[in-house]
């Protein structure tokens, strides 16, 4: 951290046919072939031969809202990243896993033994889960509020981290001669007893490689980034606007080093959707092709589920009314709400607009431009402390992920703020991320 | 079924060392290297140049009893499985899960995933948990009777097998033009509502390659049969002697009728402990040398632990006691007990020679000679319906393993009694198991 300049982070967010909403519907779209692992494989690959810090993909245990215009399948998050460490060899990977619908003994399991097979790659971005509708697929009680998942949240990670402590290296000794298979004093029960949970342990699973997995947070409300400026190594945030970005950045650094930490061992990843061309011209034509794929229904779906925004019923092309649709009570993702009214006010937005908005990046900064356009923009974000780096979304894949490694990542290399190789085998090397 | 005479089934039982309890320290095994992945990935390879149905590894979700002569470790069943796919193509991978401590749409999900990413070999052996010990990873509730158990696991299964079924073929049409991606007709919630589970559906994970995953299932008392033969593909048990493995045989088979299923749909597999030596006595060595390494205090803790019997402050080399222990309102492996006590009755076996058979073989059956004797062994409780096939238990590995493939295997090819090639690509294939 001393010697080198700052160097940017960059996972892939992996999405089947690309993040923009309308991807599937695009020529270069392969939204059967998606349905499988290969694809994921293969951009997981693109991404490393990128020189990636992680690939992550969003995860609910729902299907999500049933639309005929686009029905989520997504592989479980353990299956996927575990077939996605076959084909790869330095490539973080970052399984997401509920707080609210899993055991700890289960997550600190899986997640321990994919570090293992992975050679030291493991990552879990820990969600609260926002979408009530989950609770129908776990049982008769309602959906927990906001505080109650952070704090059953918070109660998880701890009893996670305790069981992967659980083990030091060592323990097993492998004694042939004496017949003394295990140092007993190198494991040991946690004893765990909270409110939420009980865990004895210790844990199935020998001490990891790296020592712990490492720990990715991605709420953005306040109680989420109280939760992961304590516990985590990287936090994913949606920031379409600079002055958001930076009181964020500020805020989340600040929060960290409140809990004693150093400041720089958090890193701040917002969403970012790099729409890419030859010219500004060809590139906003390609965004341009996309936002007329979307399907508005869908879309007033899409939002709805998400923010709790309600456009059903609201003309498409008249400006939007001051008030949008009714969110009160809304459970789900709050910061989210926040972000989209933003990008609405004082804009005198359409319905479609905003819709097309939301389509392409949900919320998160997007730039549309050439290689170079996108990395002057990355540069100026990470400068100016708007970001340590990015979660890359492209619009279309692989097309768009080619795009960005081949044009915007050798830039980004060139002008000495993204690495040339891998120096490390682990995904917390990558990272510069404090051990376990 | 009709044209081709009847055919064997194997499996090989994953363990990483081998399945004599004290292999990890013969000279031919490698107990540090068991820890990671690549030994199984290997021994599946082997396994599968042996043309096995398929690979299968026990699990429970707590470390076992804790002794310096042996700690269990054992990396997450759905990793283990999704890694083995990877460096596979053919042999069936059956991870064993639990009905007490998981979820229905977490479980479904997983296996329908790794059925997706293994191109339809998957499988599932549903186990409802027989170590109370395990209660304690998860909350305060106490350990649920074998009834409570085999309820919840009953309705587990109902819930599972609906969500497999929650998606019809071809549910995503991605008709890019008209922008439908998918056909809501064939994508359907399941509405369950039963004691334990509550469970909306329909599944996030499209209908997978084999429509559902294979159904394994390996409890032996009497509830434990009645479920297996109601929903299972294959029945796993443990049946040392012929006369109780007829029995068992004929049992399943009855109870399948009962359920009105084709008997020969049930699969009934008990293990076999292969010791195998060039000659008779070059086994019989073999077994010797492993039996020479046990450790009394672990075997003892071992039995205690699966079958409620203590040995503890038995002499060791005196004939055994008429009442083994106090087994009294245990709630584990009851079936299990059961076959340890048959070992013992009217044969005057010391605690030591006890231990030592258990260790060797768990309770499963051993055939300790040649290549020649293994297969004859094999034949006999084919022809003789005590078997279907067996699950493949090699006391060392991958010596054991090794040897089975290439000296036992070709004599049960040359004698028809075993495919020479795999007909199939999905594990239903390899049983000729019924459709979902």
């Amino acid at each position: 951290m001393t010697e080198q300049p700052r160097q940017l982070h960059l996972n892939l967010f992996g999405v089947g046919t690309g993040r923009h909403e309308a991807a599937w519907r695009h020529p270069d779209a392969d939204p059967i072939g998606a349905l499988g692992i290969e694809t994921l494989q293969r951009n997981a690959q693109i991404a490393e031969r990128g020189k990636f810090d992680a690939v992550f993909v969003a995860d609910s245990p729902w299907i999500g809202p049933m639309s005929p215009h686009g029905v989520r399948a997504t592989l479980d998050p353990i299956v996927t990243m575990t077939a996605l460490a076959g084909v790869t060899s330095r490539i973080g990977l970052i399984a997401t896993l509920s707080t609210t619908y899993s055991e700890p003994y289960t997550v600190a399991r899986a997640l321990a033994s994919l570090d293992q097979v992975s050679g030291g790659r493991s990552g879990w971005n820990v969600v609260t889960t926002s979408e009530a509708a989950v609770a129908a697929n776990f049982g008769d009680a309602p959906f927990p509020s906001h505080e109650e998942r952070y704090a059953r949240g918070e109660e998880f990670v701890d009893v996670v981290l305790a069981l992967w402590d659980s083990w030091e290296h060592g323990a097993i000794v492998a004694d042939k001669a004496n017949g003394i298979h295990a140092d007993l004093d190198k494991i040991r029960p946690i004893d765990f007893v909270g409110k939420y949970f009980t865990v004895r342990g210790p844990l199935n699973v020998v001490r990891s490689p790296q020592e712990k997995p490492l720990i990715v947070q991605a709420g953005s409300s306040p109680v989420g980034r109280a939760f992961g400026a304590k516990y985590a190594d990287a936090i994913f945030t949606a920031q379409p606007l600079l002055d958001g970005a930076q009181q964020a950045y500020a805020d989340i650094k600040a929060h960290a080093a409140a809990f004693g930490r150093d400041p720089d061992a958090v890193k701040v990843l917002p969403g970012l959707c790099p729409v890419i061309g030859d010219t500004e011209q060809a590139a906003q034509d390609l965004l341009d092709e996309l936002n007329e794929l979307v399907i508005p229904a869908f879309g007033i779906a899409s939002l709805h589920t998400m923010t709790g925004i309600d456009l059903s019923g609201v003309p498409l092309d008249e400006p939007l009314p001051d008030r949008l649709g009714d969110s009160e009570g809304f459970q789900g993702l709050t910061s989210r709400l926040k972000v989209v009214l933003s990008l609405a006010e004082g804009r005198q937005l359409t319905a479609r607009q905003l819709l097309n908005t939301f389509a392409a990046g949900f919320g998160h900064k997007m730039v549309v431009g050439t290689p170079e356009q996108v990395a002057d923009e990355m540069q100026f974000l990470f400068e100016n402390r708007a970001a340590d780096g990015f979660n890359v979304m492209p619009p279309v894949v692989p097309r768009g992920l080619e795009d960005f490694v081949d044009q915007v990542v050798p830039l980004l290399q060139r002008r000495g703020i993204f690495r040339r190789d891998y120096t490390g085998r682990t995904l917390r090397s990558h990272y510069d991320a404090e051990l376990g």
